[in-house]
């Protein structure tokens, strides 16, 4: 009896601002068949977020009991806040056969990445840099430091997209939603992950349902 | 200066009218972007085949001279019959940064992969064996005898399927097409392959254009 193969856990980071949360959730309202990870973190509720919809919103100390009681996949402090990734529902999700989504920045994209070497990593980069510099500057959400300091370590963060399996570039949002879908459909297709339970499938059944 | 990525060679391949040839010829009818190598081959063509579109028809003769000029990137005898892929054209095109495509059977597949390890391999499958036995029945052009060793060398066949990189089930025509036009988008993302340098030229230039 073939065994059902294991659901994606596709990570996707990027620089800081480069517009990867917007590319997820668009992919997300078209694709039915992947799921969203949320995120839990310390960080403020900016205006228009929700609490389990962008993030879990919590305090410092709520955030160190989980780190303690071993809730985290990866988790991680950036620019003084706490960021981390609910461990149980991506292993329930991916254990069920489907696939999850993780919009994470890039200290946590590493800490995944080591704990899942079968993860698809997708490396989000903006058209230019003057176009990165804009977004930045236009969130208007962030003191003047922690503005001049993204924009200072942008050039570094954006060389480590070097490491991950794929680069989308978002200059246009559906061109950008369209080649993420692709990552996903293309790594589904692949004979180690879902084409070789199909091949074996035809071969034993002599059909694929 | 950042070097221009080489065009991809996509080499599509499955069992004995499987119908991998429809699906590359659609891909190719919406994808102006990707370039169809044809094959040169001894058999004799099919009722509606064009020279020049589904192939190059040539003598077993001058088929055997361009074998001994080097003209040919593999070639391989298959029930009697030639079959060969011009080695230029594929060569200069990918060379000019276009990706092509070349559908070919299994035997001609390998040699290709053994040449190109860089190759992407597309495996197409039925949705049962049933409906390859239905396709095999239906063409109708060939003698009993063949079809009779078609269908008994079908599941030898779609087992080396396991080989390949990705598997596209050729159900339905569109969701195919639409496969292996993901297989194609999300090979390009690669950072192994048009991803470094659209990083590298962003670090360098600022701009990807």
């Amino acid at each position: 009896m073939p065994i059902k193969a294991k659901g994606l856990l596709i990570v996707v980071t990027g620089p800081s601002a480069v517009g990867k949360g917007t590319i997820c959730r668009a992919l997300l309202q078209e694709a039915p068949d992947i799921r969203f990870s949320v995120s839990v973190t310390t960080r403020p509720a900016r205006p228009g977020e929700v609490h389990g919809v962008e993030y879990f919103f919590c305090s410092h100390r709520e955030f160190e009991q989980k780190i303690k009681a071993g809730e985290l996949l990866e988790w991680a402090e950036v620019y003084g806040n706490y960021y981390g990734t609910p461990r149980q529902y991506v292993e329930e999700v991916t254990n069920a056969g489907q696939s999850v989504i993780l919009d994470i920045d890039m200290v946590g994209a590493r800490a995944v990445r080591s704990q899942y070497p079968g993860a698809v990593s997708v490396f989000v980069i903006p058209p230019s840099m003057e176009a990165l510099r804009q977004r930045i500057l236009g969130r208007g959400t962030e003191s003047d430091e922690a503005v001049q300091r993204r924009l200072a370590e942008a050039p570094k963060w954006i060389e480590e997209g070097l490491n991950y399996e794929y680069v989308v570039v978002n200059d246009d949002l559906t061109a950008a939603v369209g080649h993420l879908r692709s990552v996903v459909n293309a790594e589904m297709s692949r004979t180690a992950r879902q084409g070789g339970a199909l091949i074996r499938r035809l071969l034993e059944k002599g059909e694929l349902d």
